[in-house]
């Protein structure tokens, strides 16, 4: 990695370059003329995905090129080396082995997966206990309720999953705190009961403070219930690398699972932090997940140049970003129970790639990641896809759709598919001045009213797009996904020449934000920028 | 406005074109220096909310010809334009009279305001009789659950303030459903009983897809409980301007809310749209809601330059969209309460600003609204905060702080708070080499360890960002916080010379999507290009 030239030197990029500027202004739909087959031809599956890029704006020179590049960054050495347990996360000096937490096998990794096998077991003897109604709160009332307590990567993946797979409920509901504010965890405490409520604390180094914060106000909402000290390790589950943190906040060592430093948190939802999935789904459930991601993972390990779907996507984000100006991405699953895919997918590729030195530290002059957002189809539709066709920002957009609904409302379904098959293809052809103008003819309209309203219904069309589609949103098919976007995001971080696993960028908040709050606790403390001292004089002078 | 200059063409933006070429690379700390001052006089206050823009890469020329540029758009004769019921939606020829409906007198518009106040009334009545606990369901049960169907403009406001609100929620609780995913209801009313459930059907056209097909099955839901059809009236409740399309569906023009062709849905809550928050946090609540955002608009009305809160922010995004490439705009609320407020915002700007013509249909060259996203700190922190301190992309911030809690525990809450300071200070500050190596030896790193990784812990600053405090978040202050939005996208769309109130783009998808769904249901209909009918064909293929 050290020794690796970055993007802007590899004898791809100059080509690709040239490419760009050729087809930039050429018309996609031309493209579909010139070779109607390019809607087959330009799909990939796996693992029960199927990725439609035909909408995009590439051609079989630029899928070459593009390959060369992910050849001369040396890509696939790259996908061995995670698979293989090297230290890819090299500035932390360890690997990054969220693959072996899905793995059935563990290869060369044997003692890792011995560790990884044991926490399974663990996992499923709590999460069996626990939908078998067997395990009872400090009354003898049977626990109902689960409370997930974490933040950043240790929130959104369990999230997302127990959110995703609602039709797979058990008899267990979980719930989710992350912010430290605290009226997160007031409002989901308002509708649970105290002796019918367990809670899970999701913190690698059990020092995260909101974590803490939320940890210790429902330790204390349990006790002002009656529970006693004693009564606690019926409530408290840990997943945590921090034994010894955990036990000082009153969580003994056999409520605790395991977390290992080389799980990075945005790519931990594999591991012991979906614990709550586990719960919410069952075991047999949360395996299926595991085992989709595994197929995924051997897609990418085995597949090349546009076969491989992850490396594809994460050419294509490249080939926007590097080489057409894209400073934003736009997710769109037409599926509500993907409603969070987004807010999951921002912290996978933001906190990953957005980053300005090489792994090696050199400085980079390049785009790395884009802003990632996006809302659930149709959802989306009522907001901001208005300007994704009529405003001025290249948006390049995956649209993720399953093609049929757990709910036995087929019809009112296919309304949202043909939304989404809509969507995409009116990125695509947009619509001219002339046809706006024949419809507000078609309207009723005299010729001065659509000479003058036209223009504003102009869609340029051309705007690139994907369609990821699956059958039914299962289990494995969700395991798949995440998966999916995973290596994506890693091959990116491998063309950007990036470390992916890091995220030394929070750090400096933090440092600061304890330098704050000793100011507002009354403290002697360091002083700030004239701003932040007139702000923390505000909320001194505010009554609390 | 149609004889007006585009943005490019009027006299001051050379010169802020010069300004930004010569302030792009200025530090803001050496600012600070100059002038220690500037924390105080870079703030504005209006209607309980207090803008801090000193963290931002401006001086007092820059200010000043931001100043210029307004007068030289004609942003105030378009501000008088608004309040005084001009057809500024000039596509749609119509005004857009939101501040109407929040206003305590009428002045000019007469006539609209006496209609505006018989709408009140019945808004009171009908959230009165709700909270009094007098209406009942066919069973002759309390109505305890009111159900808002809507999207976009009919969704995201009301959902908002009903969350952010919360701490002033009263005996009746509100839903929202949107999506036309089947999911959305049926996750909906699985924790509802039909019949102690009010519907409110939402739709200016009462024509749109999602909301019609959702009220179709919640009107299912009630008959198959047991309601007659004569029972229905006791169950639904529409807001919309077609009484004759509402009628057809059964519900009888009494239980018809008006919606006026002069609101603009992203602009209506405050009108009936907002019924479902009248009810869930009180009349008087909702009283004081309209007030907060009517003290905004007055403060809108009559100040000027960078005194007048949501023109300056306006001139803010000007300033980074048009001179210094920012293609997004982040919003951060330290308060989990306004966790919606990024989707909302993200409606307001992007489908206001989303577009690529003039008012007068002249086909624009400059950037006009930038992606709008974010979430709740400390959230945000968690995920795309390392982008915000260490990416590639010039990412402006709002925070937003309320200065007190709602819970009782004022102590976490300073966490919050130290927290939202502290990731403005880092921005501002950033980290040099020498700090991060200074930093590492401290850890009691080796001289060569901590020179690998200092570069990592680079964090250049000088990113720009906005604090927004407020005492405590209160019906008034987030009306007024609302408004402020409002008026800084309507500013905005004047300085881009576009009309903020049409939405023409969404247009084509919407009759795509009619003819894809011919398609589907198996009727001959238009042929698609060849990904789309191979994605027909995939859906038909799969088992319903």
């Amino acid at each position: 990695m050290t020794a690796r030239e970055l993007l802007t030197q590899l004898p791809a990029f100059k080509a690709l370059q040239q490419q760009a500027s050729e087809l930039k202004n050429q018309s996609v739909i031309e493209l579909f003329e010139q070779d109607p087959q390019r809607g087959e031809t330009y799909t990939v599956e796996a693992a029960g995905l199927q990725l439609d890029y035909s909408k995009h704006l590439i051609d079989d020179n630029t899928l070459a090129s593009l390959s060369a590049l992910a050849d001369q960054a040396a890509v696939y050495s790259g996908i061995t080396a995670l698979f293989e347990g090297s230290h890819v996360n090299n500035t932390e000096d360890r690997p990054a082995l969220h693959t072996l937490l899905r793995a059935s096998r563990g290869d060369t990794l044997r003692e890792r997966f011995a560790d990884v096998c044991a926490a399974r077991e663990q996992m499923k003897a709590v999460a069996d206990k626990l939908n078998r109604g067997d395990q009872s709160g400090f009354s003898g009332k049977t626990i109902t309720d689960v409370v997930s307590i974490g933040i950043g990567g240790s929130d959104l993946g369990p999230r997302l999953v127990t959110e995703a797979l609602q039709p797979y409920q058990g008899i267990v509901r979980c719930h989710y705190v992350a912010n430290v504010d605290p009226a997160d965890l007031e409002q989901t405490l308002a509708e649970l009961h105290p002796d019918s409520t367990l809670f899970i604390v999701c913190s690698k180094s059990f020092l995260t403070e909101e974590t803490l914060a939320n940890a210790l106000s429902a330790r204390q909402w349990l006790l002002q219930a009656g529970a006693s000290t004693a009564d606690l390790d019926l409530h408290f589950l840990a997943v945590t690398s921090n034994l010894q943190a955990a036990q000082s906040f009153g969580i003994s060592p056999c409520n605790c699972l395991p977390l290992w430093d080389w799980v990075g948190g945005r790519y931990s939802v594999w591991s012991a932090v979906g614990l709550s999935c586990a719960i919410a789904l069952g075991w047999e459930n949360f395996c299926d997940f595991l085992a989709g991601a595994e197929r995924m993972d051997e897609h990418f390990r085995h597949s090349r140049d546009s076969d491989n779907m992850p490396l594809l996507m994460s050419l294509l984000e490249i080939w926007y970003c590097d080489f057409l100006g894209a400073k934003n991405h736009v997710v769109l699953p037409y599926d509500h129970a993907l409603r969070l895919l987004p807010d999951f997918l921002q912290q996978l590729t933001m906190e990953s790639n957005g980053k300005r030195v090489s792994a090696a530290g050199r400085s980079l002059d390049y785009t790395t990641a884009p802003a990632l957002w996006g809302s659930a189809g149709t959802i989306g539709q009522h907001s901001f896809h208005q300007l994704l066709h009529q405003g001025q920002l290249l948006c390049p957009a995956d649209f993720i759709l399953p093609l049929s609904t757990h709910t036995d409302k087929a019809e009112q379904h296919s309304k949202l598919v043909a939304n989404c098959l809509a969507q995409s293809r009116a990125m695509l052809v947009g619509r001219s001045l002339e046809d706006a103008r024949s419809a507000l003819l078609a309207r009723g309209m005299s010729d001065e009213e659509a000479e003058g309203l036209a223009p504003h219904l102009v869609i340029p069309g051309n705007r690139p797009n994907s369609i990821i589609t699956l059958t039914t949103l299962t289990p494995a098919t969700l395991g798949a996904l995440l998966a999916l976007y995973e290596h994506r995001t890693y091959c990116s971080g491998l063309l950007w020449g990036i470390n992916s696993f890091d995220q030394w960028g929070v750090e400096l908040g933090k440092e600061i934000s304890a330098e704050v709050l000793e100011r507002l606790s009354g403290k002697e403390g360091k002083i700030m920028d004239p701003a932040t001292e007139r702000l923390i004089k505000a909320w001194k002078d505010t009554p609390q």
